[in-house]
């Protein structure tokens, strides 16, 4: 067996507390991941929250990636809204710039688009280029994270950014490599070997399972995991086992993205 | 004579326009100022109005600063809120840091408090200090701005920020160098000659004619106009026209501020 | 000839300023309208502004009704989002609840959806329903507002919420009644004396000629003003000159809804 | 000994979670109290959480009030604004009727403001009479809660609003009635028994001793429990069993307030 890659990131979204609401288990999980995404107040997170986190990523020397989102904080960045690529580019700019003002010497190392946003993205090669076009002006070192295998990936390679290919280690995948509906059965998977089982593979062969038992190639620099169920240290524990014990180094994508 | 200072800043309000709403004569007042206090949506302005702001300044040649609120839209950062140093901080943070991300190479010039948190900073050590702690986490080179005489300029002295020394045109003065309360006659000066005098007065003399006739030292190194009123173009352009006549330039603080 | 109907309401979007902000003629249009549409802060508007519209229109014996949308400031309420049914049916109870505290008695005479929210309204019958629970919760009495002719009317129709049938008297209709899109030549019609005649023959004859010459059945009971244009004033007072003239009673909804 | 009242209500407030963030124990402590005082969206809550939490409470037969804030959802509501009277009375209205909008009949119960907007009403009487006149132009029949003993409810008594005089069951008081300090040790009574014992001594005597052993007497309509810590629910529930061990009934305050 031909090993594909023998590095990965392990990614999760942080920092989505807001004013006296707590969410997230971050304190436990952040001492699993390599990169954080960080809620930067559109949809989750506020300054206090963003002084907080970004205190504690870097505490753990993990990679920290502003999380933008629509401005939809009644339903956590996770409804679609008709923005133009205009109003996403700006946007993105701001919850981006926002953020960098916390992080020490100001560099974010990654761009992670939110809920709706990111599902946009996915499918909507417009605001994916917008997202980017906003990263480009930025800071053109930054990465942006997109789902391996789908068409923003296409688009995005136009635009010159840097791209950290995503996976999600729990989800079922059409054969197409589009994740299954969360309102299909089977769309979510919840058993642990199962999970760590496909994140290694993910990686070492560059092969998933799909849903229909096809088999589909990714590469992916990144897995998604989650950080606000209870029990989801453990499971971010074992993936970082799994992937140790199959000689992949886990570190931040920041060292390894081109 | 001896001339006191042969250079001044003239800053103002930019950019407090608001989704539909439009605030303000910022393309015709651009033309006479040499700054920018750009609002960055805690009390006015949003992602596209930043972007189109600092468009605006940067092809005037106009040193962009960041004007940073208390977070109140519906009072337009007007109304004092009783927030905690350590709030300040990360909310001056936040504004600054998204407001940085419109402008080419991300380096602002200078940071103004805006409306009631500025006067709270006038009057509050722990607040004017709290500001000056974010400015210098982000980028010991920004400036603050703070009014000219006030105690938070003593205050600020020790903590090693940059200080740009404010002075308002068009407000009357007390014997003491702070301003004469709106409610009191004859505290806004209205007559564009005298708003002149006084102005080039401040910089070649360094000093100003308090309300009840005594004599104030002031060595101001920017000099706040007003943009959100018709003719406000007008005042602006008298005023730069009475500096050129005196020999004193008028370009961004920037330049000259130590 | 038969006179189709005697009577017409015309209603305006009111109250749309925000904070510092003024938009609209409100002052000017007020006295020419018979319904007013008030904002009610989820797109514009704000507790302060309601309660200066509110009074504004009670002076004129208006009809008030509220204006909810989407919670969307930064959009104007403009932007399609992905809400559930329950989500607009709750979005619709708080902001027309919270306008009925600045009517003397608390009592509102309609509700007109506002921007995207009326756009979805009209072709998704799904969101024209749960606008019309929300309704019937608060007050069956209340009237909703929908575009005449279209598929919502018939949804609505089960549910047994009282309907005002509203047409547009500037905007050119496709022969299917529906308005033509903005982005088509001839959309928006600009001379004032054909919108009098479209809208007194709305009334009066009960149809309008489409775009492409074809003759659509309409009978509105209300039709909708501008009042965020220049010389909307005029347009308005022009339209109720010539339903006078043609002995159409122009008077509030209320008066005569079923 | 002369039993001074044989009937209390006991207020909680409810429904101050917002979007994805749930706060606060309401499903147990609704069990035991009488009164909920729900959030309405200005320093938490959102339409979904006070449809929620109106059904939750109309289940349980418990008076329903509104619980109106200053505009700071970043800061809960407890961050004092300079507001003026004008804009309070606008707000608390804003706020009841988007409330009024969810109860069935539309009809509340009373008022309460929260956290600073509370605490700026007890001390000064132009705030609390701006909160009474939104309450009697709503309806005159709403019951406004007010700190008993206080200033405000001098001044409260001027304006004709009913009122319902407020005790806190597990703060310690000054000798002038006024609540100690939080950050004065023995401000907050935690051992149940203590106040239990309190709370039935304050209705039944009339009195209560002060952190100084002095006596001073209250004699409150309503004790304010506590609904977001951990065992709020056995504290309510032991408060309602010293109540009936002493044939104090407790119901709902507008059964008795006058």
């Amino acid at each position: 067996m031909v090993v594909k890659k023998n590095r990965i990131d392990l990614n999760c979204d942080m920092g989505e507390s807001f004013g006296p609401y707590k969410l997230g288990f971050d304190e436990q999980v952040i001492k699993f991941i390599t990169s954080a995404n960080v809620a930067a107040g559109f949809h989750a997170g506020d300054p206090l929250w963003m002084a907080y986190t970004v205190e504690l990523a870097e505490k753990h020397g993990v990679g920290i990636g502003a999380q933008p989102s629509y401005p939809d904080l009644l339903g956590f960045g996770r409804r679609n809204m008709n923005c133009s690529p205009e109003e996403v580019k700006n946007y993105v700019k701001y919850q981006t710039g926002a953020l960098s003002a916390f992080v020490t010497g100001g560099k974010l190392q990654h761009v992670k688009a939110h809920g709706a946003l990111y599902n946009t993205a996915v499918s909507d090669p417009l605001i994916a280029e917008a997202i980017a076009e906003a990263i480009l002006e930025i800071d053109p070192s930054l990465i942006m994270l997109i789902l391996a295998g789908s068409k923003a990936e296409e688009a995005l390679k136009k635009t010159g950014v840097r791209i950290a290919r995503e996976c999600f280690a729990d989800r079922a995948l059409n054969p197409d490599g589009t994740l299954v509906s969360r309102s299909i059965p089977g769309s979510v998977i919840h058993n642990v070997e199962e999970v760590v089982e496909r994140s290694v593979r993910m990686v070492t062969e560059g092969t998933i399972m799909a849903i229909d038992g096809s088999i589909i190639d990714l590469e992916p620099d990144t897995i998604c995991l989650h950080g606000d169920t209870p029990g989801a240290e453990k499971i971010a524990e074992a993936i970082v086992k799994g992937f140790n014990k199959a000689n992949v180094d886990v570190r931040p994508m920041g060292s390894f993205i081109k």
